[in-house]
């Protein structure tokens, strides 16, 4: 009970963070991999056999730790496919990153190691049972899918915190602690398998943690910064902020005109080949684009500051060649100039470095320091246009894909846009009070600003830029970017996942409710619970008649009914507790518990199912059910049994009074992570309900809208008679 | 409403961020420039004239925060009081930081500026009014601390997670942007003002944040490392557990025997001067080891590894003799020896860096890389000691003094025993591979592991490691030193501040309640709301006599009433919101609402009160009030005349059935934040009622284990009839 005891839960955590962080190993060893087979079968277009899975799931998993119950998203094929998707995505070139699938894939490591069971294997282990309940099965896969980004940033507390920001609403400070371990496990596991392999090669030693390769993007170069450079990052956070709103705008009209385009295909098979097609599209595109634009650019020489490469004199210029993707540019000659300084005339498209390699290597390149005119004005603005573009559009298409790497990308290219025309007004300055001056800073805030815009995350994503950049000196300028990006893009749409989840037609309550009445915003206080609530509800009694228990299961789709109980008959009903459909269908299941009316004074004690056998999660046979349902509801024998719902009745279950502020009503629905709040009057009778529905922004405009215009918003007075 | 138009709450933040910034920027220059001042007139024991303030006050900050309502620790006299006593403790050598009083300090200026009003300066501008109610006071106050934070250690992030760990019951995203708002601002005042001062002396560039002076314990040799690096982490933090735990249980032993102490001195005077006296006491022990204890110890050679020093190679000779304190030991020499290389003959004396500097300094030494035998085993454990019986007793004494830098010290210590004895075993490494084998390393490492084993923070704890040493390297040790000391100190005690809470009777209610009784654990699930409430509950009705109001807030100390209403003459009442002592006396004390009983229909509208007014923070005369409850009271003309309170009552006060489980009821009461909760029966009617007090470990103990041997525990069956 108490968390020391809890020894099977950390455990389990233990084992999600270990799994999750496998994974993102392989992920990104099978990458390595391909790019690596890729680039020597280019022409070959090999990319023509990677499969669709399904897309990134990772406006489900939010939705579905706000609270929304939505089915079908942590299970195995989901898994399969969603693995092979991204790893066939991420290596065949497109502009997408393993991230938001990798988010996914910890999600479903997390629901499924914690229920260990898989309807499509057939698996039905009696491992964890006590974890089977809709609390424990929400924090384990929110601890999954934090797990997922410790493990592909090499970012635990990251991790941990963006569970914290897109979770919020259930926050609980042991679970806080136990994503944690999770997330820690999940970033060490995944050190440990990739400290000495890289693409399956064996390629140093097994178990030594190199800096260089667990930190992402590692700055070495700290600037001492001016108090100036905070306007540059404000003009970024602002800029960061607009172009989010726009990818935000863009990429949900996008994904209605294809909602809309599949929709008109009738056909299952036939929608299933025109996905698929439109993915090939999608890559053909971009393989093209790719591939032919850098030959449109000249090959530039690579020029590296002599103050920025203090620790590594000798060695540096035989590894820019590995840095810097040579493409169609001649291979680099070294000279021995005066002052044993060496030289070489080693030269570099700009283009194919930004374009043809993958995200990755490219915001490495973005980042780096003392490399002002690295990249011109000309490669950037054509990676920007072409990035920004065919990222919204990769991003919903039916591939598994996530935005993280391209977002981080677009940032830091028009972040390096940025600091280059700084270059341009101030000059290159190596002195100490200048260095500030750089490109690669401005890159590293511009992409934290544009992640801001898109996804409107602040604290967990200034932590995942602190832990791969290894900058704490510039966190004051990403925090402000950060923060900037978000109030501006806020001002014009909601964040991505927030869209896609209302394009989705997914219940997520925001930490507020932002209430628009002809462009008035409604003052919630103003309202009552039951302005808002479902009135007439179907409520049932201790002791239920079988018939009417399947009809009323067969006829209505609500997940919860309230249960009212009489204590003398002469008294009115008053609100006891409510029952889940589910808990309902698994009493229905088992004839033994019922009883005839007579059985008024208790011959036999009645048979009790235990609380294990009702908490089922999930009906396991829906069609038999059906079936059941409606031989209940038709056979006359039925009509006389009854069920005595008493112990099954969840008393616990919260209730308000129908005069309680709506703003007071919606903070506790959110803050306690309710599916359905009872409405009550003065004297506890049942006078309506309340669902996550009911609480969406745009049901509560239309309520609420039409309460105004056909009345005075609610007083005291009127409530209490 | 909506955060939109909350320009002045984020205006509100922004000036507590900046004014938070100012004073720690204020209070490390009067250090500085008192510790230069001190060292110049260390014989003279100058340090006796240091006045003592109030203690720290952080516990009960956090007992605010955690929703415990306690007077007097925002204002002003506490606030100049805690910021002398802090400055001078902190330079005149006792073993404390500037840390907890900053905290403090700044949760007293997020109230004040929010609240701007103080009674002591009597100024009562009429700003901001609608920030005056407990809700937005919390959340300024939090964002205060949390500032406080992110000044005094430059780590913007931590702050903010700092709030997050402890007021994790009330959280809540928005609360927590405007947190981050408000870190940022204070964290950039702080480095903009010291930019350029230090002690007060113009030194430097104004406006030019220098990565050296912004990351405190700047680490700049990240150490690729092997995995064994873990198994040291583990027993780091296994130690930093029990040392906590030890730590916290010396402290409260200390503190309950200095209450004893100081309650046998009846006489005030005399109290206060035996408390300034014991500070005294402790100041004076504690300059006379740090100045005698040196002499017991050698001089020692500087010597500094090569590889270490990359980035300054010429200059590092002559900074070491700032760097290290020469103490005793005679200055050094330049010699230039073969190779160009610089030797130095210089000393220094281990202990004297150790002990007779301040704790920022030495923490400085033992974190630095590339030191591993500058201090031996001798001066480590000396100091390990005195630091750990020191800081111990200085804790609870009458001076405002912070643990956060005596706690990282002392963890320092150890971890760089710990460190070194793998020297010992394994011999200085300077290669690749054995690089890891550093004790500065392990000194961080232990520095965590201490401060989690005392405070019981995790995840902020980890961040601000983070930003003040920029090591995201050694991440995954910290984290797991970190989780283990907690777990191992939960094992034997509560943290320090809530055990200092504890000791202080504040009603704190931890994330959640552990009931033993008889060594059993109690499963709260099994109790219900009615086994803890106080039965028999004073209740009001809508309209209440004024002589039965006076006598009811003269006679008892309850600080709210539930409100009863009853809609037809011949039913039974029912529960319809609770009303606050507070709000009933400003009631009281204004004549004009008053109604004689005949009014009922209305001849002229009763005078309302403004929402605004009743809203009251704070009564301004107790001792009138008394007055006028006395008054009332007896006269017998308020035996007729009557008080309506139904436009006053909160309505939206959330209420629980006597048969809810009593750990849904702690959740509810916890993350809702009340103060009380009514407890109603089936047909709403008050049957008790629950405060916080009651839902304290000891009360719950107490009660449900008193239970437990009269009864049996209650089934569901019971609690129906």
């Amino acid at each position: 009970q108490t968390y020391r005891m809890d020894w099977d839960r950390w455990l389990l955590m233990g084992l999600i963070g270990i799994v999750v962080g496998t994974l993102g190993f392989l992920i990104h060893q099978i990458i390595d991999y391909l790019i690596k087979l890729k680039w020597e079968l280019v022409e070959n277009y090999i990319q023509f056999f990677c499969p669709t899975g399904a897309p990134s799931g990772l406006p489900e998993v939010i939705g579905f730790l706000n609270g929304a119950s939505i089915q079908h998203i942590f299970n195995i094929k989901t898994f399969g496919g969603t693995f092979v998707s991204c790893v066939l995505a991420v290596a065949s070139g497109l502009f997408c990153g393993p991230e938001g699938p990798m988010i996914h894939l910890g999600a479903i490591i997390g629901y499924g190691l914690s229920q260990f069971k898989s309807e499509i294997l057939g698996i039905h282990l009696p491992s964890f049972t006590r974890f089977w309940n809709s609390a424990d099965k929400r924090n384990f896969i929110t601890a999954g899918a934090g797990a997922g980004i410790a493990s592909v940033f090499h970012a635990p507390v990251g991790g941990l915190l963006f569970t914290l920001e897109e979770v919020a609403s259930f926050w609980d400070i042991k679970l806080a602690w136990q994503t944690f371990f999770c997330c820690m496990m999940a970033a060490f596991t995944t050190d440990l398998l990739s400290s000495s392999l890289c693409g399956f090669v064996y390629r140093g030693q097994f178990g030594f943690f190199k800096a260089e390769k667990r930190i992402l993007f590692w700055v070495k170069n700290l600037l001492d910064m001016s108090v100036l450079a905070f306007v540059p990052a404000i003009f970024l956070g602002i800029l960061g902020g607009l172009l989010g709103a726009l990818f935000v705008f863009l990429n949900i009209k996008i994904n209605k005109l294809r909602m809309w385009f599949f929709s008109t295909i009738l056909k299952t098979s036939l929608r299933k080949t025109s996905k698929l097609l439109e993915s090939v599209l999608v890559l053909v595109l971009t393989i093209t684009a790719t591939v032919y634009l850098p030959y449109f650019f000249h090959c530039t020489p690579v020029k590296i500051l002599p103050m920025f490469d203090l620790t590594s004199k000798s060695k540096n210029i035989s590894q820019v060649k590995w840095q810097i993707s040579e493409y169609n540019c001649p291979p680099a000659t070294l000279q021995i100039g005066p002052n044993l300084v060496k030289n070489s005339n080693q030269t570099f498209n700009e283009a194919a470095a930004l374009l043809a390699e993958n995200g990755m290597r490219g915001i490495m390149y973005l980042f780096r320091r003392g490399t002002h005119e690295e990249f011109g004005y000309a490669s950037l603005f054509t990676a920007l246009v072409f990035y920004f573009l065919l990222s919204c559009l990769t991003a919903g298409s039916a591939v598994a894909s996530g935005l993280v790497i391209p977002m981080l990308y677009i940032g830091a290219l028009y972040g390096r846009i940025v600091g280059l025309i700084l270059v341009s007004i101030l000059g290159i300055r190596t002195d100490e009070y200048g260095a500030w001056i750089d490109p690669g800073l401005f890159a590293a805030v511009g992409a934290a600003s544009f992640f801001s815009g898109v996804s409107r995350l602040t604290i967990s994503l200034t932590v995942i830029m602190v832990e791969i950049t290894n900058d704490v000196q510039s966190l004051l300028l990403i925090m402000l970017a950060v923060m900037l990006a978000k109030m501006v893009g806020d001002w014009f749409n909601m964040s991505l996942y927030s869209s896609l989840l209302k394009l989705k037609c997914i219940p997520y309550l925001d930490a507020e409710p932002f209430v628009c009445h002809r462009k008035n915003w409604l003052n919630l206080e103003l309202f009552a619970a039951s302005d808002v609530m479902k009135p007439n509800v179907k409520v049932l009694h201790l002791k239920e008649n079988i018939a009417f228990l399947a009809q009323l299961l067969a006829n209505t789709s609500h997940s919860a009914f309230p249960v009212v109980y009489k204590s003398k008959p002469d008294q009115a009903e008053v609100f006891l507790g409510t029952i889940t459909r589910l808990e309902l269908c698994v009493l229905l299941e088992n004839e033994a518990i019922f009883e005839t009316e007579s059985v008024e004074d208790s011959r036999s004690p009645p048979t009790i199912l235990s609380y294990q056998k009702i908490r089922a999660e999930k009906l396991l046979d829906q069609q038999w059910m059906t079936m059941l349902l409606g031989c209940y509801s038709t056979d006359p024998r039925y009509q006389r049994l009854f069920i005595n719902l008493e112990p099954y009745v969840n008393k616990s279950a919260v209730s308000v009074q129908a005069h309680f502020s709506l703003q007071r009503t919606y903070i506790i629905f959110r803050s306690l992570g309710l599916r359905h709040l009872t409405v009550v009057n003065f004297h506890n009778q049942v006078v309506g309900i309340i669902t996550r529905k009911d609480l969406m922004s745009f049901q509560l405009e239309e309520k609420l809208g039409f309460q105004q215009t056909s009345q005075q918003p609610h007083s005291d007075e009127e409530s209490l008679n």
